[in-house]
């Protein structure tokens, strides 16, 4: 095992690393910008270098920096986190590039899963169910309109660089193809340095079921259950379960399956997420890889009773992961985790940085909290609005619906706007509560809060 | 389910009923004494009502008081939690003639097996091992000696009425057995009210090994997995584990099948807990049946996935335990938790109340908080020193352990002495590492603190 890592981010996820690196006994470095040098997890490393100012690109997106950093205090490798440098194959060349270790895949692995075109096309080679999509990039308007005529509207544009619903466009009118396309790329450039665009049949109410993989050098490969990340607003997910009320226990088997296909296709190691569409008559199309943690990675923790950064540390180092005797996994309890963003879900979850001037979160049984927050704590405008994770654990979903709702009642956050109301009426909707929520639960049940 | 239950306790273990009570969408009452007034469990209840001053028997064991609450807010039922009322048959009796629930056994079991002696002879007669002991209490030290002299030297004086170790004394020289047993029972009077005595041979180096048990009205009845309890100092436990480190999957069988017998053999209803004493060739004794939840409880349900203050609340309400159709249960993984006192270790566990002027506790995967604390709370010198327990639950005891660490770490609190240095110590002790920990692990391993 390593005996010292650098963690390259900040918030929560920051936090959560050093828990795990701790209990593996690895001591931690801290990167930080001057606007987080009070955060908790600043203190909580037991090393901290100040990188730069508070916007991103001066600091947590510097490389040079970071790896500067990382040599400086003899660090032997860096955890990137989610966001950020974690799917960036530069950065993880430069890792090695430097005798550092990259905690997560090979750049290749990046490149090839991280460009979604790409990705469709290895999934395709391998079996793998894509939606139907047009080969590649569309490099022009005509091309997207003439893409669009083949398969019927619906239509999605899709950044092939993208993430998070950036550049990603619903087209339902043909007279808005042309408008949307421009947008996309426009939007595409800005955000990810990279224009491309690529289409998609739109596949309506799908669910968004995602499956965790972890694969180590000694030929393990896993696959831990699924998420149900239906609940979305414009493509940012805000409550995730796990396991996914719409899966039979065959269709969990073949995703798995699928998934794993996947990850031998493209020999990945490290952890990783195959996202899925998954359509109302049990149909599941590969939408994309996350070649990373990722934000709701406790909910699997949680009914797989893994420790999925561990994991992670110990692939890196070049150990078998600890799980791979305990596959295939069956889900123990339901989990939920619940995003709480400090945003205000009265005013379009517009973001409402300040001071927390008071903070008591949930506890007992089954409930977990991961946060960075401290009483007196500051949000910043630079970055995310994520300030905390609700993961509840109960031995069914009702009882982890009873949980949330319970510690939700607990949860103290003053000073702030949260998405704690916003929460607290999902657990309360009877389509939820069913489940039976698709991706476009909140426009459809929610629409006031879009 | 009830629509509202009393409950009747203070401190961490009234939190945790109320949290349980609230996921099941029952209304909660609470009862305190004046000095607790400003306690965070006053203010989860949805109703609270003063029942005296701060001294115990003015408030918390006056039954009248508490019944009257009850009947006053129209609660159905009460729960007693842990101590005070708990295992007080008249109290359980005071609330059937008062149409309320008592979330617990019946009278006559509380009765027959509270009472130490007369537990042993049911435990006999339905095949459960018990050590060699007197056959009823020894009302002179006469009748003391000659028996001490039958089964030979060392022999354990034990009250009838006893528990925590009230009224208990060894006795290793027959010198000293005169003044020992009049001792005991001059204690055990002053604590229980009757200072009936009776002896056992005395295990050497046993480990405390207990079963949980839960029964309902519909004819089923479980064994949890076991805990194993050996680490405690003046027979105080201090910290607790499942499973146990002794325990193959055949001995964990046998013990759960005696502990099965012992709950038909009374036919016992809700939760209770049969506690043995293990030697060191792998043989069990039945030491006594405790008729109410026990402080440990959360370790027996991280490793089963089992809310047992919700069971309690099902069987008492009529309803079957939701886990029945889970068993024979086999340990998910392993848990410890760490009982945090207000006491100093450095000073013979002098009990240090006082005003918490700083209070971070842990999170994280794995970590489990329960506490009725909040920053500025103030802890009274009239009841237990318990002021919050950390349970951890990992894939395996090494995460165990590595966790309770992590968590000990990050525990903030200032203001008080607690025993978490001393748990610190006993986390990194190699005894307990190799799972070798018996009762006498403090008096050997760490005498200085004795």
């Amino acid at each position: 095992m390593f005996e010292k890592i650098l963690v390259a981010n900040r918030g929560e996820v920051a936090l959560r690393i050093m828990r795990a690196a701790r209990e593996l006994g690895v001591k931690t470095v801290a990167v930080y910008s001057t606007e987080d040098a009070d955060t908790y997890p600043v203190r909580y490393a037991d090393e901290a270098v100040c990188i730069g100012p508070a916007q991103s690109n001066k600091s947590y997106l510097v490389m040079a920096s970071i790896i500067a950093a990382a040599k400086n205090t003899g660090a032997e490798a860096i955890h990137p986190g989610y966001g950020f440098l974690a799917e960036n194959a530069e950065f993880a060349r430069a890792c090695a590039d430097n005798d550092l270790v990259f905690i997560g895949p090979a750049p290749e692995c990046i490149d090839r899963m991280g460009d979604k075109s790409s990705a469709r096309e290895t999934m395709k080679m391998c079996g793998v169910p894509t939606v139907p999509g047009s080969d590649g990039c569309l490099d022009t308007v005509e091309e997207a309109a003439a893409f669009a005529e083949k398969v019927g509207y619906p239509v999605l544009i899709k950044a092939t660089a993208g993430g998070g619903g950036k550049g990603m466009r619903e087209v339902h009118d043909p007279a808005d193809l042309a408008a949307q396309y421009k947008a996309a790329r426009t939007e595409a450039g800005a955000a990810f340095g990279n224009d491309g665009v690529y289409l998609e049949k739109l596949v309506l109410r799908p669910r968004h079921v995602e499956v965790q993989v972890l694969a180590d050098d000694h030929g393990n490969a896993v696959a831990l259950c699924e998420r149900d990340c239906s609940i979305q607003r414009r493509h940012q997910k805000l409550l995730e379960e796990a396991p996914s009320p719409a899966l039979s226990e065959n269709l969990r088997r073949d995703m798995m399956k699928a998934a794993l296909k996947a990850v031998r296709a493209v020999d990945y190691r490290n952890a990783g997420t195959i996202e899925f569409l998954l359509d109302e008559r049990g149909q599941f199309y590969f939408m994309e890889m996350n070649t990373r943690v990722q934000v709701e990675h406790p909910v699997t923790e949680e009914i797989t009773g893994t420790d999925i950064i561990k994991e992670q540390l110990r692939i890196a180092a070049g150990e078998p992961m600890s799980c791979a005797g305990r596959v295939p996994f069956t889900p123990a309890g339901h989990a939920i985790e619940l995003r709480i963003n400090a945003e205000d879900p009265e005013h379009g979850f517009r973001p409402c940085p300040g001071t927390v001037t008071r903070f008591e979160p949930p506890a007992g049984p089954g409930v977990r909290v991961e946060t960075y927050l401290r009483p007196g704590s500051r949000i910043s405008p630079h970055y995310d609005s994520l300030v905390a994770k609700v993961v509840v654990h109960g031995q069914d979903r009702a009882e982890a619906v009873a949980r949330a709702k319970r510690a939700l009642d607990e949860f103290v956050i003053e000073g702030i706007a949260t998405t704690i109301p916003f929460h607290k009426r999902v657990l309360d909707n009877e389509v939820f509560l069913a489940g039976d929520a698709t991706t476009d639960f909140i426009e459809t049940q929610m629409g006031d809060v879009l």
